[in-house]
């Protein structure tokens, strides 16, 4: 390895320490209220240090919100079966409850968001809309498999899913040992299919 | 009326004056942002003066909460006609609609109390545990008269519908002109009845 890509390989190492401080204090103190320097303090470098790597906490910010689904994306992968789609959900969801303060994060954000000022807001209503197409079309593989409900209305259902994942994570974070969020949304696809969601 | 009526009436107007004006301001910049000050300064009064009302901030959230319950414990009252109670959580979403601050409020108050630090934590443990066992009745109710679908289990049901209004208002939130939160609210509640979920 060149001194060269040493240096890089350096630099993708602190960046990804540096978001993984970010993450963890956007998760307990709130997006609005962490500072750079708590942040910078937190992953062990200086101030001056955080910000030649990000220049603004939004940078920081959508970085955050960038590595997160680069890592869903690679760690759920749909196959060719027309159930892969919606299997792959209750597998997130199984996955999430590993992650508390990732998902406290997004829960805080994505409802912080709502206001237009927020720099986050436009990252999310674009993963909204990413999100909406992609459940829309695991129901309709399913709905052309045969494998859907008669009354199921494909548009509605996806809406719904990510309505149901949202809310159930407030309130799993809440009360982590009252609510099995895997459970909640497998009974709820269930109930959407006229085969058994597992083989 | 005596003097001293006119100075309680005072008070009180006072009091929900400051209430207004917190509850505009925890909505915009978020609880932990706001400052006593912003608040007082957005209620027309001094920081002193809101001192002499609510001594923290704390207790000025408590008393935002406390409202908000009250006045909607006012609004939607259930009937002994078995669907009254699932028709009410419909014209609760409808409700909401019309008050884009308070959901947002909600919002992001019940996602930050995740954290067992947050001094709204008890608050929302309790308050979702009040609402599911509100939702458990009403479904309950249902079903005692025959009109709930035979795969229906109320228990997941209940903690479902909360989940699905309280996502439903993210999406909301992000993108008032696509979601009609009543809509979606409608259609799944009609999903888990055996007749016309409207008269």
């Amino acid at each position: 390895m060149s001194g060269r890509t040493n240096g890089y390989a350096r630099g993708r190492a602190r960046r990804d320490q540096i978001i993984e401080a970010a993450t963890e204090l956007f998760a307990r103190t709130g997006y609005r209220t962490a500072t750079i320097l708590e942040i910078a303090d937190h992953a062990g470098i200086s101030r001056t240090g955080l910000l030649h790597h990000f220049a603004s906490k939004e940078l920081l910010l959508e970085a955050v919100l960038a590595k997160r689904d680069l890592d869903n994306d690679a760690r759920f992968v749909t196959t060719d079966e027309p159930l892969s789609g919606v299997r792959r959900l209750v597998d997130l969801a199984e996955h999430n409850a590993t992650v508390p303060h990732i998902v406290g994060l997004f829960a805080v954000l994505s409802a912080e968001s709502g206001d237009p000022g927020h720099p986050a807001h436009a990252y999310f209503v674009q993963r909204y809309q990413r999100t909406y197409d992609s459940f829309a079309a695991s129901l309709q593989r399913v709905q052309e498999a045969g494998l859907l409900a008669p009354d199921v209305d494909v548009d509605h259902a996806a809406r719904a899913l990510i309505a149901l994942m949202d809310g159930l994570q407030v309130q799993w974070l809440l009360q982590p040992d009252a609510i099995d969020m895997a459970a909640d949304l497998r009974a709820e696809i269930q109930r959407l299919l006229l085969v058994p969601l597992d083989d």
